[in-house]
């Protein structure tokens, strides 16, 4: 049998035994993991330093090799986030709703563990403790797939967790790294139907792309995000400026940040030399005709504003930069139409002071989160309350949005009888 | 481009204006519906006679062309089913939780329609209606690939409900038989990711196995039922033996009908010749060595008894036929893992006295529904008193168990604010 098969068996038997954990073990066995990454600070920074050098060496971007970089503070907050995860209450073994039937039968629903879990992700080490500690909470097995750039960081992270869970009288097997970071073990993966029960890819588009068309097992695609807001006449235009600013600006990176804005033709003169204010040097503008020349009418361009004209790639585009494609519509309806053919589903906000717009934008626009008179930056698991999350659902099957330790978490009917038989 | 994709393209746009409609339109549509397919009995049952006489001449057994054979009584029943489609609540705009952020953000999760769903069914004509009254009410609309057999039946019910819907204000669009049912239609419904949100394959194990091991979209996997009853010793042994012979003979060919009994070995010599004499002449057993001597162990056979040897082919079988293979077990656990072995997570069930023993087998086994002390026949949407079901999922992601509307939902995050952005 292949090595990676083996994995997927003794994973699904981990998942088994930790099925039947209480909130008091799983938690307990949390903490040992923390405590076991707190022991192995020296170990998990050496293999990081390791990568890091191999990284640089290699060509990577410095923007890039930050998001591998560990250091004291980053270990202190993958640590906290396992607290985090700690503190959130166990979804497991919930009754989600019950009732008895005119025969007396009693029908319970129940939240049960969805069973064995993939997650395929990009360079950021924090990922191998946040993912683990979710599915761990939520009593699911999961695999590993990191990148090879962050190979020895991984290991080290991933041999802390696995003893920190011994030491603690928890199911060490309930985490498994893959062998290597071969295309092969991702075919694998994306195969292994009745063996790993959903795969979460994370990481960028082409990643998610890949995954999504050839996995033979659930998927739950996350994190692409073309998100638009659209400002109607009537509102606060400084305030417009600041959400827009902070949609875009705060994290460009951010499957959530903005990338085009939507501005109706009777709001463009009060908002667009404000906006172009704002944002000179620090976004740059793409404009249709309209929205640049209302930038330009209150006369000369503020200094700094990089101006381009908007071209027809602009509008798919999840730039994830600090640049801003701004297109001028003559109704809601142009709007919301240009939203539901351009965007990703993902986050979708509308700035206005008439109810009737706002009602029909969030119940018109498909997307996961719809907003008005705020930030798209606000979806983020953290944000809403979950505490953590492993990653946004820009799909509509089985979860929607961010993911706390719901989307790992599946039903299980159970039905009370004394002797009842079929009519 | 293809006939079909143009289908897609228009059930996509129907699904989008329907979504709007609320519970009011889309029942009185749903009535229009019922309404017509009142006014065609005479054009639908001529259309099923051409699909009978077809089928017969073919050489279609009995017992398949019963499936297929539509009459005045089953007209009322379908026209019945959709009336009780409209009696239930619209799964649409629930607010299923909501919350306010410290920062004042209200964050309410709100269900809305999963999209265009696509169903693939075997004989039956009533499957027709019934999967487009859910997905109707649902806010989704729904693309029919029948059988073959059913050409005729299935046209003349889609045209029914297709002008009913138009009659009465709807979207007739919202509903769309394939042209024919070639398996290229079926290749192209499976690959049709982003046009069709969820398939469904309800049929035979072959049906259902090559959608889900071919589809590029979401499926819900329906149907496949090995069931089992556990017994132990200290229950009423006429009671186990009534609901094992209703979860055996009731329907054989459904799919929570039981195939295996487990017997522990002190239960045998109460339980088996007990059963043995219920079930002579109604149905086969199949017994391991024990459960076999136990029959005969109290003086001769019962008349009319036909018992047989089990093999190991016998316990991963789904008979749907009136043959129940009997396994003599030594403890709980080798129940459990016996289960979790063969069973295909449907649905199983214990007979005991033991609270220890029922706790412990409703947690362990990994099934949609799990039972203490009653009939598994009761996995069923109508059962559960869910007014309908589209089928019963026997897989564990985005819905599980019988499935009734909810399966057909997704949900969708509204925030509001009042300028909020993100620190």
């Amino acid at each position: 049998m292949n090595t990676l098969e083996a994995v997927f068996d003794s994973l699904r038997a981990a998942h088994v035994e930790l099925a039947l954990h209480n909130r008091q073990k799983k938690d307990a066995a949390l903490a040992g993991a923390m405590a076991a990454i707190d022991a192995d600070r020296a170990a998990i920074l050496a293999a990081n330093s390791a990568d890091v050098e191999r990284a640089r060496s290699g060509g990577m971007k410095e923007a890039l090799v930050d998001r591998l970089l560990l250091s004291g503070k980053r270990i202190d907050d993958i640590i906290e986030g396992i607290a985090a995860v700690i503190r959130l209450d166990d979804p497991i073994g919930k009754v989600k709703a019950g009732w008895t039937l005119p025969n007396g039968l009693l029908v319970e629903q129940i939240t049960v563990p969805l069973g064995v879990a993939a997650i395929i992700y990009e360079s950021r080490p924090n990922v191998t403790a946040d993912a683990f500690s979710l599915a761990y909470k939520a009593g699911c097995a999961i695999l590993l797939r990191g990148s090879s750039a962050a190979r020895e960081s991984n290991r080290a992270l991933a041999e802390a967790i696995t003893r920190g869970l011994g030491e603690a009288g928890g199911v060490p097997g309930a985490v498994a790294l893959t062998g290597s970071e071969s295309r092969d073990e991702v075919d694998l993966i994306l195969n292994a139907r009745g063996r790993i029960d959903v795969v979460l890819p994370r990481g960028g588009r082409d990643l998610i792309r890949r995954v999504a068309d050839n996995a033979r097992i659930p998927v739950i695609e996350t994190g692409e995000g073309n998100c638009h807001i659209y400002v109607e006449p009537g509102v606060r235009m400084d305030q417009a400026v600041e959400i827009i600013a902070n949609a875009k600006l705060q994290k460009p990176g951010a499957c959530n940040a903005v990338e085009t804005l939507l501005v109706r033709r009777d709001a463009l003169s009060a908002l667009m030399p404000l906006l172009a204010e704002h944002l000179a040097g620090k976004a740059e503008l793409r404009c249709d005709g309209p929205s640049k020349a209302a930038v330009s009418a209150s006369g000369g361009l503020p200094a700094g504003l990089v101006l381009k004209d908007a071209v027809e790639e602009d509008w798919p585009a999840e730039f994830l930069d600090y640049i801003l494609a701004v297109k001028t519509v003559d109704s809601l309806d142009e709007a919301i139409n240009h939203i539901n053919r351009y965007g990703t589903r993902h986050s979708e906000a509308i700035l206005t002071n008439d109810l009737r717009a706002a009602e029909e934008f969030c119940r018109r626009v498909d997307a996961a989160c719809v907003y008005t008179n705020t930030s798209t930056r606000f979806t983020d698991g953290g944000e809403f309350g979950f505490g953590a999350e492993l990653g946004i659902s820009t799909q509509k099957f089985h979860a929607r949005g961010p993911m706390g330790l719901e989307a790992l978490t599946t039903i299980k009917y159970r039905i009370s009888g004394s002797g009842q038989i079929r009519q």
